[in-house]
């Protein structure tokens, strides 16, 4: 495995593979690496030939300073996992050359950024947004994996690529779930172990939501709150939000289809956790969701002998 | 010459360009070709070995509508124009295609963009910033070339570029000139005769600043005073703005050097024509003119035996 910090080094090498006709997988995290990013990189491996993991806590989408502060590291470990998955390439750029000396440059994607975490995180989806077209930049992928458990994140990402024509085709892989159903975040070493006991409670209701709608509930005020209850078993669980939005516009339904998702962010303690449900692929489960648009073709013309 | 529409098509025609070992030099127009987009395709053929052209009259760059509808428009002599210079492609994507309809990403540079056509251009840099970057996502170019008649909008693109780490060089081409001086644009065809004649003194002007700051004037307030007297010998002109701003930051100046630019808008009639003078290429015309920083450069490193 290369460990590369170069911007211009990446770009070169990434070059050089596709001009070799070889694909470049792309799987961009923040580090504290767990099995949801290994298995973005298992499915990286499967689709492409040469895969490229980045490292870069980026600070621009830390709306609160504190929090980027806390966010837990372990370079030695990350590079070790990495190199177990037959990662090729581990790229962590340096903050001072991600963002030069002025930098000014943001990419905004509106709408979409409204609701769930929009709100509570002034600039988190502009950060995000800015620094993953920069590392698409600098990476030159193929085809990137990010984790459906970042659902908003994920359509910010699907929706500025498609606004941009960004060359680079984007893959949504199912969230990795303990054993009890919490979702894999690099926040959960922060819980303690009571904590840690209490935070299933989340997926438990996300379930209770979708089990409702199979019941025939399609309201969706109904469909929260058969989460809500489950959630107000655990009443040291801080609830940020619980909304039931479309997964295409990330704007609150009022009936539940199979277009929704229920989304959820909750402190416990300082920890502040999030997940999410996909309703079409809680019905049918091996189903490709990805809630975007074709484009339009038409033509090459010959004009002129040239 | 191949004329293309499709954007997938564009990429594809592109990557095919590099996967064969060559270059692509990228043009960008809205059209109504005059010489000085040609002589940008004139190094552009002269720089890289297969070079394409835009036309899109870009809607979302147009803080005036009127502005937009009014914007001349000729694409069959446009096409003759690049078929004699030697284009390979001209790319004409349909704005359909190119704003998808619920298209909500926008690229925004701060800084920049306070001077100047900022304030009285609301959105307009955001929309050259958008477009630009979709424009490049679109062809794929190793180098794309840009009159320096638009210096603001050329610094503006080099800082997206070097902030987003696009992988494209951006060259500045210096402004061609009518024989009496007045800067080539396509909105010179809509002065009427009498306008057209008046035209020249906004080149007069800003050569006078010039000459009084090489005979010794440094103060910005009496190096612009030089310019403003020229123009006003022409009272039908309108002037928006004369301001002597620093090539880097595209702030006020308080003192004439050579990252001075001193940059004009001004109205004749309805028309807005802007103009501008680099004292550095005043000073020594052949020298290249960037103002852009060099990126640090750290290591590879090989990590186990992957």
């Amino acid at each position: 495995m290369k460990i590369i910090a170069n911007i211009a080094k990446m770009q070169e090498f990434s070059r050089q593979v596709r001009l070799g006709g070889l694909s470049v997988g792309f799987v961009p995290t923040m580090g504290y690496l767990h099995d949801g990013h290994l298995e973005l990189v298992r499915r990286a491996r499967t689709e492409c030939d040469v895969v490229v993991a980045s490292i870069f806590v980026n600070p621009t989408q830390f709306n609160n300073p504190a929090d980027f502060d806390k966010y837990p590291r372990n370079d030695q470990r990350d590079a070790e996992l990495l190199l177990s998955e037959r990662t090729d390439v581990l790229f962590k750029p340096h903050a001072d050359d991600v963002y030069v000396g002025d930098a000014s440059t943001t990419v905004a994607v509106s709408g979409l950024t409204d609701s769930l975490c929009g709100p509570g995180r002034p600039g988190h989806f502009e950060g995000v947004a800015t620094v993953v077209t920069a590392l698409f930049n600098m990476v030159g992928a193929d085809k990137a994996f990010f984790g459906e458990k970042d659902f908003q994140q994920l359509q910010v990402i699907r929706r500025m690529v498609r606004d941009l024509h960004v060359p680079v085709e984007i893959v949504g892989v199912p969230t990795r779930r303990e054993s009890d159903g919490l979702a894999m975040s690099s926040r959960n070493a922060r819980l303690t172990e009571g904590q840690r006991k209490l935070a299933p409670v989340i997926y438990r209701a996300l379930n209770a939501a979708v089990d409702a709608y199979i019941e025939g509930e399609d309201e969706a005020v109904a469909v929260v709150d058969a989460a809500r209850a489950e959630l107000s078993s655990v009443e040291e669980l801080e609830v940020e939000y619980l909304e039931l939005v479309d997964a295409r516009t990330m704007k609150p339904a009022e009936t539940a289809d199979e277009n929704s998702v229920l989304a959820v962010a909750a402190l416990l303690g300082d920890v502040r956790l999030i997940d999410n449900i996909l309703f079409a692929r809680a019905l049918a489960p091996d189903a490709a969701f990805d809630a975007c648009e074709a484009h339009a073709v038409p033509d090459v013309i010959e004009y002129g002998s040239h």
